[in-house]
């Protein structure tokens, strides 16, 4: 066992989103490497530091508390969306110094914590923890540019006088991570965690469906090759193809779209969108690409249109460790029993890019009305404190 | 009969296009108020003194040529699109010069001519025919903005060492516009030209359907309030409604969307769209509208939206005068016999603000591929002639 202290994880948690704090509820502005993230980095490594952890920032802006030896490493990110929520990555950060501070203090197990840098994708996405566990190499993390132009080459600089040695993935024998769930089913359920099966493969493609621009007024119906419309049809026909291959966690979405030109009294020539979904079969994901290939070839034979399609993303899903689920359900059984559920993961997190090189498992705990990358997002605290609870059970189980 | 000249109309309609060269093709960049529109007036002043008319700039900018006493007004606009066409209302405006002017050099019947300002909507749409028919007040009209927060007042300031007195419609027995198409029909049905029925009245709502805004990853199907799902349904079913409505010249489009928040891993919890539609009978615009609203009451209750809907436009249909129709339809027969037709117009027209306060009479030409307001514009310079005997022809039979 572990001994955590509730109150201290609290207030260390609660300390942490006044840097950044929004001034509307609870809500945090806390972007990767900007001021507030640099100065929450700056606390956390003193905060390491009176843990008795020895701190350590890679050059890329992890921030880590190491124990000695080799250990199981533990944490999330705590940098936010440009308006985020306080909890997100930081109750991760969080639970993981709480648990490494209260194990170190039992005398064992070894246990390090970390906040990955530029989780939520300011130069990309999982950006740092990515670097870190070799998926992407540095040069090229380097040259990514952010929506202004800045490459995370010269973010990074802004963090230089902090940063000491990369660290190693092989050192640790271990990740695990805690989030908010960022959906609706452990609050509608009532329950108190998930254990994360997987998460969850996702796909995306850009699409532009070009037809003919004219004009609203003097272009008769059968004479239209109108781009939207193209969409439209797509977009309804794709949920009935669909039905026959998703399972109820199935996803799929079109966030974005751009009309060509856009104007009230102009039949749009061009209209460019995003499709993407999810799934924890990589298999169903093959299906399903099959199904929004060929939708859009019979829209656009039967339309006059054309289409081009630019892969945007391609995620396969990541199985969560079986040894790490295993013990956090015993944990969850222990702590909740009959109120958690083993569920997959829709988001990506920083564990999608530690579970190829070392075991990995994921907890999730509610978060009310399903709410996140907002300033409304919370969770109740007594929820938080059951979460850290079981993962501290079953970083006992592991390490 | 007016014995108009080909050659020295199709020498000014060429002038003409050199104002604001676009250097593509024939197009022309020549949008109201601009130097180039400017420097076109200032030369209509110069051909208009050189037919013997008497020239008139009035305070908005429309430029007339009068002839001497109470006469028949010919005339368009001959400002362009950003990118326009060089023929649009160029052609109307250079046939209105070369009637007018044939006229007088064979003493008589009085005919005037006018090139109306800011038809193409800089400052709303056909601003300065409506403050010449009285339709719109010239205060009203001064306080219109354009895309860049510049007043027509400020706009118009430019042209003032050139103004004179209003010009009283009054004056004027009548008014016949010639244009061209912007349309299939005559170029399709390989005709010479049209003669206008009516100009088509529009309805425009702007609608905003709101959902709520969502993770695209953890937020299931079941759980969502799609607005971009509930745009997508509206559309698709909207199309069947109007089946039982509709005419064949019936027309309706969405062609400005905006979804909010327009990422592509996001939900749209918002988006706001114009549906606008067009129709020679009120009654039928009436159905439509009530076909509309009724569908989105549905569409909102059944998928947990609200929706807000705000009228952007409503322009009933104007009739084109049976006198002028009939001069025009009778001419056509002599001059092409077997390649015309009447039909109503889709686009909006200088005569739609001179039919209410005086005899109303407009003639199409065949667009080539339907295409306007684009640099690819154009007409066979034959059809441009046989556009401009029939309307001389029409112009003799009444005036």
């Amino acid at each position: 066992m572990i001994p955590v202290d509730p109150d201290r994880f609290l207030a260390d948690l609660h300390r942490l989103r006044e840097f950044g704090a929004a001034g509307v509820g609870k809500g945090v502005m806390r972007p990767a490497y900007g001021e507030a993230d640099i100065e929450a980095r700056e606390w956390l490594v003193s905060r390491i530091e009176q843990a008795g952890l020895i701190p350590r920032v890679d050059p890329m802006g992890n921030v880590f508390g190491l124990a000695e030896g080799r250990s199981l490493l533990v944490g999330s990110h705590s940098d936010t969306q440009p308006e985020g929520g306080w909890l997100d990555g930081a109750l991760g950060v969080i639970a993981g110094l709480e648990i490494a501070r209260a194990a170190r203090e039992a005398g064992g197990p070894p246990v390090s914590m970390v906040s990955f840098q530029d989780e939520e994708g300011r130069f990309g996405a999982v950006t740092c923890s990515a670097v870190f566990s070799g998926l992407l190499s540095r040069e090229e993390a380097d040259r990514n540019v952010d929506a202004d132009g800045i490459t995370l080459a010269e973010a990074r600089a802004a963090m230089a006088d902090m940063s000491g040695g990369y660290v190693d993935p092989a050192w640790f024998s271990g990740f695990m991570e805690m989030h908010i769930e960022q959906g609706l089913t452990l609050d509608e359920a009532g329950e108190a965690v998930g254990v994360v099966t997987d998460i969850v493969g996702s796909r995306m493609l850009e699409v532009t469906l070009r037809g003919r621009q004219n004009h609203a007024g003097t272009t008769l119906m059968h004479q239209r090759r109108d781009a939207f419309q193209g969409l439209a049809a797509f977009c309804v026909a794709l949920n009935g193809r669909l039905e026959e291959i998703v399972t109820p966690r199935t996803v799929w979405t079109i966030g974005r779209v751009q009309l060509h030109p856009n104007a009230p009294s102009i039949v749009p020539g061009e209209v460019r969108f995003t499709v993407q979904w999810r799934d924890s079969d990589a298999d169903r994901l093959d299906r399903i690409e099959q199904s929004v290939r060929g939708l859009l070839d019979e829209i656009c034979a039967g339309r006059g249109l054309e289409s081009e399609l630019k892969p945007l993303g391609d995620l396969s899903p990541v199985p969560m460790d079986g040894r790490f689920r295993m013990a956090l359900a015993a944990a969850a059984e222990e702590e909740v029993p009959g109120r958690w559920r083993d569920m997959p993961s829709g988001a990506l997190h920083d564990a999608s890019n530690l579970a190829p090189v070392l075991p990995t498992g994921m907890l999730f705990v509610p978060s009310i009305g399903g709410i996140s990358h907002d300033f409304a997002e919370d969770t109740e605290e007594a929820d938080l404190v059951l979460g850290l609870k079981v993962l501290a059970g079953a970083v006992a189980r592991i390490a």
